[in-house]
């Protein structure tokens, strides 16, 4: 629990391995199985003893549901104090009856905790288009639960086609932050990530919070991209309740950092049907806009994620990736003679051709993590963005989901 | 060859079967194997026997190959008469040495012809950052050849991982049109689709034949998506040798936009892996744009895809992939309540959730040719956009294409 390095991984340099990450001080929480699913805990709240500040992004689609519509509502105060997470239906496109029934559920759990209303942030995830099955809920959230659960739990209680938990944590002076995360398919947040919570006992300020936030989402959830499909769910809460006393404001930040690239990574190797972590950096960009885009547009290529999955060396797909891009004036100025394209440290264009480069690249793409560099010598900017391999498997996942 | 129907299929009312449609008149072609790949025929060449006047449209591709290059000179004179097509080898990442194979390429077809190399277009197509192999393709041609190819054998030769050639025809007053074109896989065209030459004996102006090309590949190949990924070496191009005489211009350009409609949705339906052809219909929008960057995040949706696929009635994702459109100010007035989504005649957005209409929907899913019809209620613009289901045949082919 004294890891101060940002960088290390849950598990990793003292950090508890995730099943035995406990929550910050004065935050408990409950995970249960209401029946919206046939089996498996599918209801997790968590919640601070105290009052906490809060801060909050969400989805931008113009789909969003009626429980991110609930859930902005109470953001705005920042003074969100309790979460609760209904998983295996999304309620979106569910109209005036979905969002009636998710203000019946926030109003359930503000009584069993005795606190408004307002202070507490619904999630809801999974299919989409079907009203929430409001007599078990109402049944589960109507008496009171045991606030037993670990952060191991709620991650799990928020699962859908995650095959494991996520969940991280990291210590800055006294206080900690402890986050998790779901989601692995429909990945392509806009302003925010499927579902992802944060809690800290560190004392900080409402302004102090929303940046931290802001910033740490931008450069992680915000360059995850699983399938290019944006949730109409996503959503990022940060709740801070002051338990463990004011901590370093820059070393603050930089521990929110560290949780959400964590649980960026997390959710990238375990995107639907993936078997790797794919990470596609650009540099020498004309701008940060430009680097971004030009990431993405690697990441995100159907033909450079199957070679990725294979193993197949055909680096001509990344130059096809960043070449196509012609749609943005700046990316006018891309071109061959500039670009340089490497997979980990090995440089493949313009270079790479004979026999044994190939055989070499194959062995890179064959480990469980692989690093597309592009070089544009356009400018100074950088990005990195965060993804997977594309595989059968997420074709079999997601030929057959609701049936 | 007397069917006037524009909207027709080849096959049908009396157009004849792929395998027996011949060249307009004064039209010749070979079709050959040069030894670019193990087996099957590799290089076509289709040549107007007297002058020609010609359009063409190429890959906006800031990584458009050497070939692409040679041709988009060529073509600017609008007097093309012969276009060569290698396949199996992109020519594309291969710099200066890429540049003068494929000029040496039209000099040896334009001295086959004894026509000027500037009136020869030259495609390559196939694995990227590979030297074309030359010494074979020098043998091949440098020495006469036998011109008795008909456009089955050519569309033939052009094909890489389509699985059959795709060939179109139509008639206008005494003139004929057919078209060839292959293409399956990294194919989401820019200003032009991968490679598609339309031949007619029309006696038709420059102007007027540019106009009639760049309006049908605007509402036919620019409106393809198998893969979101757009080729490094998109052309299509359209000869015009005059030998039948002049025809009515409105019933031309007709005609011309029937040939790439039949060519685009062969094409749709030959997608890697694909199963289906995916239409995707986008009414009331607010712009011609607006319309088709709808129709288009429908048509790519990986979510979209993989329910098609599998026949899975979760129409969800399709508000889903309507909802996460929101980088252009434009569509910041899509709203839940204006929308309206349909499977074929059947609305399944606001409406469809009992049990009997998904049963219904799945029936719809599991023709093999879907619509999806999208209604924004916010003005009087449409688009049409074709494209495919995706399989785990799609990760197979390109999971390791190269090896």
């Amino acid at each position: 629990m004294t890891n101060n390095d940002a960088d290390g991984q849950g598990g990793q340099g003292g950090e508890p391995t995730a099943q035995d990450i406990a929550w910050p001080q004065g935050f408990v929480a409950h995970a249960g199985h209401a029946g919206v699913r046939q089996s498996g805990d599918d209801v997790s709240i968590i919640a601070s003893e105290r009052p906490a500040v809060s801060a909050a992004v969400f989805t931008q689609s113009r789909f969003a549901g009626p429980s991110v519509l609930v859930s902005r509502r109470h953001a705005a105060s920042q003074r969100l104090r309790a979460i609760v997470t209904v998983a295996s239906n999304a309620n979106v496109a569910t109209g005036a009856e979905g969002e009636r029934n998710a203000a019946e559920l926030v109003g359930l759990v503000g009584r069993m905790l005795d606190i408004p209303a307002e202070e507490v942030l619904i999630s809801s995830t999974g299919v989409i288009g079907r009203q929430l099955p409001m007599p078990p809920l109402r049944e589960h959230l109507g008496a009171a639960r045991e606030f037993d659960a670990g952060p191991f739990a709620v991650a799990g209680a928020m699962m859908t086609t995650d095959t494991h938990a996520k969940v991280s944590s990291r210590t800055v002076g006294g206080a900690r932050i402890v986050g998790v995360a779901k989601g692995v398919g429909m990945i392509e947040p806009d302003m925010a990530t499927m579902l992802a919570y944060l809690v800290t006992d560190a004392e900080v300020g409402p302004i102090e919070l929303d940046n931290a936030l802001r910033s740490a989402v931008d450069r992680t959830f915000n360059c995850l991209s699983v399938d290019t499909d944006t949730s109409t769910s996503d959503t990022v809460a940060l709740l801070a309740n002051g338990a463990a006393g004011p901590v370093d404001p820059d070393a603050f930040a930089e521990a929110v950092h560290a949780v959400c690239l964590e649980l960026t990574e997390q959710l990238a190797r375990d995107g639907e049907g993936a078997t790797k972590l794919l990470r596609v950096v650009v540099e020498g960009a004309a701008s940060p806009a430009q680097a971004k885009r030009i990431a993405k547009s690697v990441l995100n290529s159907p033909l450079v994620k199957t070679a990725v999955h294979g193993a197949d060396p055909n680096w001509g797909r990344v130059v096809m990736a960043v070449g196509k891009n012609t749609q943005h004036p700046e990316d006018l100025a891309i071109t061959p003679e500039k670009t340089t394209v490497r997979f980990g440290a090995m440089e493949v264009y313009p270079r790479a051709t004979e026999e044994e480069q190939l055989a070499r690249l194959v062995e890179i793409m064959r480990q469980d993590e692989v690093e597309i560099g592009v070089t544009l010598g356009l400018g100074e900017d950088t990005a990195t963005v965060f993804g997977c391999d594309l595989s059968d498997g997420y074709v079999r996942i997601n030929a057959d989901y609701t049936t």
